[in-house]
């Protein structure tokens, strides 16, 4: 990878400690490893502060649970809390609305907070384990956001039609445009991204000047067809991409040779399931970016369990050579596998002390690895591998590896089977009870959607009644199920009531038959509507001013009664409004655009960019005076106030600026506050407002972005064959 | 009230606004109040902003549940953070030990964090809705501790054995001792003041200078003669006592003629029944506490929903008279109720607009009022008021009043019933159900109680499956029922496939039977014990500096691994270590002394035992010098570091003390950690250790405080008779 220019200093470089898929919480009901997500996490958090980052990086997943435990909300709120905050000043300066790359939720990023003292801001997109859901439409990224604890970017309001706008950093010359993508469902990725509905922005002016960095949380391999993102559907200007979900730790960057950009696959930092993938050494990456250029560390996790895996095919292994010839040889099998796994856990012992060389204490002891022993025991026809019970096999290693029930996996080939459908409900039962064993997490839609393909309800609603199940169960939404419940008999009842007597005694069953039917409709149709209904805002009164009253979004009143606006027209101002006020940034749409492989590395190409690109940077130097300041240092905060920096975007015809900039640090307070927080109330900084300049004409590759009702009901035949992409509107 | 000495100034005042049950969350999902909780919240937290005040202390059940959802957490972090940092530093020096005070999860009161700036720091003690459950017994109070936003005190760890020491704050020459006492199931709370197991402390020295301050969250009054906990048990030291849990509002001091202390009632801030005790206005006090004397200014809400209750009984009012002996009256009665209703809703009405005076402006509407009429329609024989069905009457009122549904309550005079005692698994199920629909909230454990009076169980423990399905109910633990099935079952299992072959087929059942009570036994047991196994921390290693490796309390290496600990020893090192280790305070013991009631007012006779103590008072000038700062105007803090104040408390040989006072401004930084870091460290100001003073004797009244296993085995008897007591450790 390219080394920084040796022009460049230690004060250009953006350091980003990077990492993905904490899943803090999980296991944290397993006697042994109930510790483990956290004590990591919290690992991370003190490399971050031992290696004096300039921030954080989180790529979703924080969290394993929807509604994580107190427990695990405790433990990272606390590692967040003591790593996080300190005197030192984060010299990051922030460069977007906050209220537009926050998504409404908040006036300033974290470290430009007067009252707290953020020395390395934490940004993290959710992934599909946090993600939003519930009423009002929050996750647990907004409440440590709401604690000043985090930075939640790349929010996806609405799944079908998503605007990627970056958060736009710099630190001395180098700029950063650090562009968020939260987890949606593969499947409904997959589609937004097909339709040209993922609106990547960039800054209007010396935006080849930024570095490029993309975060998203998706699968990265096609399971299925549309059930992934593909690295080359994302745009080409990115320069890097932080690839979140896969558990496998790839950190050394990997170059595309399509797109030209790198990606680096951080890997969770732990071990959620006992596969291959799991047991590479589990690392987080220390991002040096200066200029256009960027270099990589490598920190291997201390506190990680160590974890081995193997494979054995009894048939082929030649420890294992002709005991299936003999008779009962289940004991000497079992006697062989043992030796194996005796072998497996001195070599989990090894890496341990590899991974902390001379640092183990005399008196600490290496924690109880994770085995897994995968054991193919098919044996030629008229021969048999005698294999022991896998639970009581495992239990013979139980004060000796973490994972006591299942160090052993036993499977045998399989033959093509096809696959039966059930005929009756019992045998429906079994399919589902097998489907239960034979894999480790089932996926509960797969089971609605199992169940429903034999069943069929006569008074509710299918899709609903499943999206309810899977809320209940995945989003552990106690709620949902009776709420659904409710609404849903209710419909009916109302639609009963309302017949003739005459078509009541008719056709009774055909009448709750049409209200079931209208009802899945609807549901189709509510996911859309209901994507754009999330938390939103009143407009500020025109006598609100945010230096004497707070700001307006924080204020409850400033909370819009959901109930009360017209979904319809809500959709309008959403989707329809954007388009004709302008946007700052232009629209790239350039990521499904055709592209000849390039067989010179484009990167080099790229630093020539850079360099012509020089005199446009050296244009806007003012910027530099107005770099964030700490209030341990300059308590009074004047300095950085007054100064209203240069509009780096290309145009800047501001007559409809709303940044306000008045310097009232003289001023008397207003009676309705005290006067010692007038000071500290309009520390904001100068920030370039998205929508602030109307006259710029949209770009013809521009799509529409509006979402009628009509373009949803042409796409109810698409969604008729795969009915379990419009349950999952809120995973 | 007394009102404070021309002498003393606003310096010497402290200002505490009080608010108890806010109920956070109540009703979150009704379409009409959803929001009304949070929303009167933020109003109370605006309060204390607008008013400036010195603190804000809350008397429990901030929030409504156990696991509030993630919008009520939302909102009162927001309300918090949004109203309590700032600029201005608080005035109120914090005198006593924060690890002592604050259950050892923090080293710090939060406004002397040097990361966050706290203007206005908030008290609270956790209440029933509210309490600490599930794995590491966290409580959302703990979240929000944890956050930096909330200082939780009056833990109780030990239900049994209770130690009160309070919060020392000092504010010119005022002194307030600050005690609490969350909430602990009322029988239990009640048996434990019986055996005089709650021990209050005081400062062993001026301890007559101190305004003692005490909050409490208990049933107020006797429901039964052992579920409340009376006035006369309180220490009679007390100078005013806050009464959490109870709804009423009743914030004007009513003094307690027997104790002299005074005692206010702040009562919820939302109506969470409709009853009489709920209508009464709501509103918040804000104390003003100078010297040892006290004022209340009392302020009433203005986003509580208007609430009006009546009733009538048809039989002896007017307006009703004589329509009982109508054929087919129930039109009439109506109508008439009808007309009640009309005039309540007026009434509602006129009653906001009182409370907000002019302030209303045009275009806000009052909100829709809560409305409960409730009407006895018992008829003299042979006659008959007919009633409509109440819902549906109530829905006659669906968009005029807030409660749409149960607007009326219709009874009849209950002639005296002797209970039935059910005779079948039918008849059961039928009481069961209709207690469900005769009482608006039915306690769980009351439910269980019956269900297994009639059921016996043959393989599982009664006692801790009730538990289990408590926790599942009340504490939203989904985990609970679970966890016992795997347990209990697999204690059946281990215990029955250790029996002789011949035993089993002797007598199974008695086996089974026999298992069972053990593991009933055990859990008796196991409540004490689970009791003294709360976090725990590992004591601070030798090598361990805080001012260079942080706060020992906050590294996850220090909490002791529960599983690890041999309970008993951790018993010991609990009950039996503090007696022998010795206390500065000195445990009065003095609330069930009898005394016998003054006639004379005892409020003067302090007033001149005040006067008197004004030499000793003086005698500690000094600590003035080190008033809390905020790093806002001395970023560097050193003034407030290096000063040693002399310590108040009665004896001082201070051999033991671990209060370590080095100034290391100017010392370079230790390696591991960062240069800018070394400042904000060591900022925690002087603190007074409650075990610091050993050579001090045990006071004879003293009550030893270990609890062994055989005490508790001594105590099974009195379980026995109330069995529910046990179950409900936890709550």
């Amino acid at each position: 990878m390219p080394q920084a220019p040796a022009t460049t200093t230690e004060q250009d470089t953006i350091r980003i400690l990077v990492s993905t898929d904490n899943h803090v919480g999980y296991g944290e009901r397993d006697p042994i490893r109930k510790d483990d997500s956290w004590r990591t996490f919290d690992e991370i958090m003190q490399i971050a502060k031992t290696h004096d980052v300039d921030m954080v990086l989180l790529g979703g997943d924080l969290f394993h649970d929807n509604k994580p435990s107190r427990k695990s909300m405790y433990q990272v709120i606390q590692s967040l809390r003591k790593n996080c905050l300190g005197m030192k000043p984060c010299e990051l300066e922030f460069l977007s609305d906050p209220q537009e790359v926050f998504g409404g939720s908040t006036d300033f990023v974290n470290y430009q907070d007067p009252d707290i003292n953020i020395s390395i801001p934490v940004f993290s997109i959710h992934g599909n384990h946090d993600d939003p859901s519930g009423d009002g439409h929050y996750c647990s990224l907004d409440l440590l956001q709401a604690a000043g604890l985090v930075n939640y970017f790349g929010r996806v309001p609405e799944a079908d039609n998503i605007h990627v706008k970056p958060v736009l950093l710099q630190k001395g010359e180098t700029k950063l445009a650090l562009y968020g993508l939260s987890n949606v469902r593969d499947e409904r990725m997959h589609r937004t991204f097909r339709d040209n509905k993922v609106h990547f922005y960039r800054p209007g002016q010396q935006k080849n000047d930024f570095f490029n960095l993309l975060t998203l949380h998706q699968n990265h391999y096609a399971h299925t067809p549309t059930s992934y993102v593909s690295e080359n559907m994302l745009p080409e200007f990115m320069d890097l991409v932080i690839w979140g979900h896969e558990h496998e730790c790839l950190v050394d960057p990997i170059k595309n040779d399509i797109t030209n950009f790198h990606v680096i696959q951080p890997g969770s930092s732990i071990a959620t399931s006992l596969v291959d993938g799991e047991a590479v050494t589990k690392q987080v990456a220390i991002l040096n970016i200066t200029g256009r250029r960027f270099t990589v560390d490598k920190i291997p996790l201390k506190t990680v369990r160590p974890f081995v895996t193997r494979e054995v095919v009894l048939a082929t292994d030649k420890r294992f050579k002709g005991l299936e010839k003999k008779q009962d040889n289940r004991q000497e099998v079992t006697k062989r596998l043992m030796i194996i796994v005796e072998e497996m856990i001195l070599e989990a012992h090894a890496l341990w002390e590899s991974t902390h060389g001379g640092d183990v204490a005399e008196d600490e002891e290496a924690p109880l690895p994770l085995i897994r022993l995968k054991v193919e025991y098919t044996a030629p026809e008229g021969s048999k591998f005698d294999v022991e019970n896998p639970q009581r096999f495992s239990n013979r290693f139980a004060s000796r590896v973490a994972n006591q029930n299942d160090v052993v996996y036993f499977y045998r080939k399989k033959t093509a089977v096809t696959r039966k459908i059930p005929n009756d409900a019992k045998e429906l039962r079994e399919g589902v009870a097998e489907a239960l064993e034979s894999v480790d997490t089932i996926k509960v839609d797969t089971l609605v959607q199992e169940y429903f393909a034999q069943q069929s309800l006569k008074i509710l609603p299918q899709a609903p009644f499943g999206d309810a199940v899977n809320q209940f169960v995945n989003k552990d939404d106690k709620h949902a199920v009776e709420m659904f419940l409710l609404e849903s008999l209710s419909t009916q009842v109302k639609g009963l009531l309302q017949l003739d007597d005459e078509k009541v005694s008719d056709d009774l069953e055909a009448q709750i038959e049409e209200y079931r039917k209208v009802m899945e409709k609807d549901f189709v149709i509510g996911q859309h509507k209901q994507a754009q209904r999330r938390r939103r805002f009143k407009p500020k009164p025109d006598s609100w001013d945010s230096d004497v009253d707070g700001h307006w979004h924080a204020r409850p009143e400033a909370l819009e009664e959901l109930a009360a606006s017209p979904p319809q027209a809500a959709s309008k101002s959403r989707g329809g409004a954007r388009p004709t006020s302008g946007v700052v940034f232009s629209d790239e749409d350039e990521m499904l655009e055709e592209e000849p492989v390039a067989t010179e590395p484009k990167r080099s190409a790229r630093g020539t960019r850079k360099t012509a690109a020089v005199p446009t940077k050296k244009a806007a130097p003012a910027k530099k005076a107005a770099a964030p300041a700490k209030k341990a240092t300059a308590p009074k905060k004047a300095p950085t106030r007054g100064l209203k920096k240069p509009n780096p975007f290309e145009d800047s015809e501001g007559e409809e600026e709303d940044i306000i900039m008045e310097d009232d640090d003289f001023e008397p307070p207003p009676p309705s506050t005290r006067s010692t927080r007038g000071a500290a109330k309009s520390t904001r900084q100068t920030t370039l407002n998205f929508a602030s300049q109307s006259q710029r004409p949209i770009k013809a590759t521009q799509k529409a972005i509006e979402i009628s009702d009509d373009e949803i009901s042409e796409d109810d035949d698409a969604f008729e064959t795969m009915p379990t992409n419009k349950r999952a509107k809120r995973r």
